[in-house]
């Protein structure tokens, strides 16, 4: 049986190669691990060209892990977070400084919205208690992309700290530290970078970490003692998941031979074209317009026809080889197509013929088709 | 290159078979990943008989991850725990409730002797506040084994609740959810299950679960939460690390093909016999004696001799073929080997002959042999 095509947010299909790098049996207090440890790091600070401003700190569980880390660690007891809202990671997002007793405000917006640089110089103008700023790069929720850099500046230009979650567009859309000034920017190794899921890491701003001991309400997510812990020895503070860095490490390779950032955007924007080109095609629309749209994920507006159930859909489109992802939004009936992975535009067409094949065979009209017979 | 074999607590020598089972790419949404955890989860509650009794909730990240997440969830805020230390690993549950906030004392014993359920009585009398006893069942620190199921009977005799760290001891040594009553038993992927490191278990009483709601100090690790969701859903809360579970399914098929935890245990007790019984041929002596000697890992005396580095010893047993662990006593100056792992009697034999070979080459006399040529 061959294994169906994740086009999902991540975990995501990943290349042979990857996994077999998780072949091999690792010590995690020999040098040989430690040192493909240093070189995940290494390799990762030099996509947002931060070794000099940023450490990168590896974690142990899924992205949402350092995610609350990052919160725990930068942002003292005494801080205020102003979480900025359009979708479920947002929402994830005020859901972490809630249970961990950080002050926070919110800010919502609809969910095709994007959060503008001007909404945020008008909150932090109207309340001085707020000492950070926590925003979602890419929402995958929807797909929906924030302006990062212009919000960067703002939070800078207040003299507040930025805490991003860029999960789901790290490694595919250019983040250069060198101009966005951020305390935090978190991502994880199933996304973009096309790892296996299993671990996250926080870039974090050398001052802001140096000045967090003592912060984390966690022993486990304190990204100050892992940071400091790592620098000295050299090894992960508790066990690391070792074929999951090691299967880092090799995808990490393959990112650089491909041509690193550029090539991985570029190859991720022709899959999204493909997508949204070959949908167009059968007459389904997507949920954002194009400018708003990143090329990670896509929702679409599920087909407004009684026939249509989303599990019967997504049993018949895995059934022809890829899977898909359920829609997120309350509002609206939808499902999701990542177009990220190891797959490419020739594939992103073929699920294109798999979901106009599902919809046919459930007797679903197509707007530019019409009713099949 | 031949990879080393792994004499360590963690991670691992584990079989080609279940290393090949992280060579398929998984949807953490997807039904037959759903079964893939459930199978897992129903085939780890056999292991203690608890299925009954508790609930399995599984967490990304390490074993310390869990054992964070047992305590934030399970300990009341107004709750104290009784943290029962002989190694470092008991220190680490005192630290969990120091960086927690939860109210705590430490009994501590020296690091070759046991607690013992005397010891536990007598300070449950004492001190009427103490709600929750925590303890480690095989400190891997040395390998000293903690009387369990004695401990546990005072506990509830006195009506409090036990949270174990049994992460190096589950699945080889005998623990029976029916007789042995606890709130909590924690333990990992990547020890005698022979699975690979990435994700931690709980076992959690299942009226003890239940009252948890709002308890956990932390989002990521509220076991409350983790299992009400997958209870509902059949998914991970968030995105599980997909590979590492397939790991272990494929682990514990091949478990109970050798014939569960008796011949595992069998195995490992013929290995540690082995390694004990050609150390001693060597002249080298164990630290602790055989009646609270855990056959999961050894801490040997180092040799008394100028010439003796660890990081040498270790380069030149790992050229030989075998990685090994170092100690982790203050006082003492020792090394361990662990017998736990895809490893046999016949690998245990050669290890020795790796670590005599080692010695002589650093021209380090063995007491029964005498100074090398």
């Amino acid at each position: 049986m061959t294994t169906p095509i994740l086009l999902t947010p991540g975990p995501l299909t990943t290349s042979a190669r990857t996994r077999q790098a998780m072949l091999l049996d690792w010590g995690s207090w020999d040098e040989r691990f430690n040192q493909l440890t240093a070189s995940v790091c290494e390799q990762l600070l030099a996509i947002i060209d931060g070794a000099h401003s940023h450490h990168c700190v590896p974690l142990q569980g899924s992205g949402t892990f350092a995610v609350e880390a990052a919160i725990g660690t930068l942002v003292p007891r005494d801080g205020k977070v102003l979480v900025l809202i359009n979708g479920a990671y947002g929402k994830r997002l005020a859901k972490i400084c809630e249970v961990l007793g950080r002050d926070f405000s919110t800010f919502e917006t609809a969910e095709d919205a994007p959060t503008t640089a001007a909404d945020v110089d008008r909150l932090l103008h109207a309340d001085q208690a707020i000492t950070h700023v926590a925003l979602i790069h890419c929402e995958t929720s929807t797909g929906i992309l924030n302006p990062l850099a212009q919000i960067a500046r703002v939070v800078k230009q207040h003299g507040k700290r930025l805490i991003v979650d860029a999960m789901s567009s790290f490694g595919a859309l250019p983040i250069d530290a060198r101009e966005v000034p951020f305390d935090a920017l978190i991502a994880a190794s199933g996304k973009c970078l096309e790892g296996v899921p299993g671990m996250g890491f926080v870039f974090a701003d050398k001052q802001a970490l140096a000045a967090a001991e003592g912060n984390c309400h966690s022993l486990a997510l304190d990204l100050f003692d892992q940071h400091a812990y790592m620098a000295r020895t050299g090894q992960w503070r508790f066990t690391p998941p070792t074929h999951v860095v090691a299967a880092l490490h090799e995808a990490l390779l393959q990112y650089a031979e491909e041509g690193g950032l550029h090539a991985r955007h570029q190859r991720y924007a022709r899959n999204c074209q493909a997508l949204l080109q070959g949908m167009a095609d059968l007459g389904l629309r997507s949920f954002l317009p194009a400018a708003i749209q990143a090329p990670i994920i896509v929702t679409f507006h599920a087909p407004q026809d009684s026939r249509y159930r989303f599990k019967d859909f997504y049993e018949r489109v895995k059934a022809r080889g890829f899977i898909l992802y359920p829609g997120k939004l309350t509002q609206v009936d939808t499902f999701r197509v990542g177009c990220i992975g190891d797959v490419d535009q020739a594939q992103m067409r073929a699920a294109v013929t798999a979901i106009a094949d599902a919809l046919h065979a459930m007797h679903i009209p197509l707007p530019s088709i019409g009713t099949p017979a």
